[in-house]
């Protein structure tokens, strides 16, 4: 039996990810989306919407571009604070001791301390209404060696990303295998 | 050290959704997107990415609604079938055993075994490259009595989500609580 629970943003899994961008003095700043996503293959694109009223808002419509940085399970606190705090009046770098460094491709800067990072262009800028979705097409991917596997590829139980769920506004880990996709299907 | 990587869609977590859809005769059907995610809060709205060479995006064009179906990490055969093959010559709810509900307020169908629904009128049609990007205003949420916790939310640990990885192609479920968003930053 299925209980209806109205017009709300509840679906799983969503991501933690931390968006990296330049103000127009050239401070870098952080924020945490959770409502984001690729939305393309070819050209390869990446989706993240943010409220108006964010510091980061400002500076993606200045600077068209952006980087997502995919942070690891260890860094849920760093993630956490960066979500909690306004660049507008906070350093979240110097705050968190997370180093922001100048992406060679895009203007933007990714964080050092993050395994996983996409560096964006933005094509597109859409308003929805308390959100505005930025489309980023993806420039470079960059990962730490560490979390590659033998096919150079990153491996997501190295990487450990950190799923947010709006049910509970909790973060929660990466768990086990299920199988491979394009394959454990073919059994039905 | 990171490596670069070139411009790819790795980026993790990503979900593995099952979008449900009618044809132009009023064949139900399914697809699995992982190039999909929340964009806005209000009003609430989730977007999702197909190839124009699906049946589903052509259904979608016709019929302006699709509902967002969040398997359970126990319909992971099920999910991965979907994906395997198209709704052109498969009947994919006859082949899964799966039953599409007709949604008394939006224009396709949902998917009964499947413990979390999201109801959707798309308000936003946009052409990324390979990829159409739709956004659905979400007009309800449905979920299983069985995965809500006490304060009536789908609980995570019960829903049980699949994400998709797309750097190895496979299916990962959901790992270990990693605490409260809003909170554990204000350690830092």
């Amino acid at each position: 039996m299925k209980r209806s629970l109205g017009a709300k943003t509840l679906a799983y899994p969503t991501p933690a990810w931390v968006i990296g961008s330049y103000d127009e003095q050239g401070k870098p700043n952080a924020m945490v989306s959770a409502w984001a996503g690729i939305c393309c293959s070819q050209p390869p694109c990446v989706a993240v919407s943010m409220r108006k009223a964010t510091y980061t808002h400002g500076n993606l419509m200045k600077r068209r571009a952006f980087t997502v940085n995919v942070p690891s399970q260890a860094q849920v606190k760093e993630t956490d604070y960066i979500g909690l705090v306004s660049g507008r009046d906070t350093n979240k770098f110097a705050a968190t001791g997370l180093t922001p460094v100048r992406s060679n491709l895009v203007d933007a800067p990714y964080i050092q301390e993050f395994p996983l990072i996409l560096e964006c262009e933005i094509v597109e800028v859409i308003e929805l209404g308390l959100h505005t979705q930025f489309v980023g097409k993806i420039i470079d991917v960059k990962a730490d060696e560490e979390v590659l596997n033998a096919a150079g590829s990153p491996d997501i139980l190295k990487v450990l990303p950190i799923l947010y769920s709006p049910g509970d506004r909790a973060y929660y880990g990466v768990g086990e295998s299920l199988g491979s996709a394009f394959s454990i299907g073919k059994e039905i």
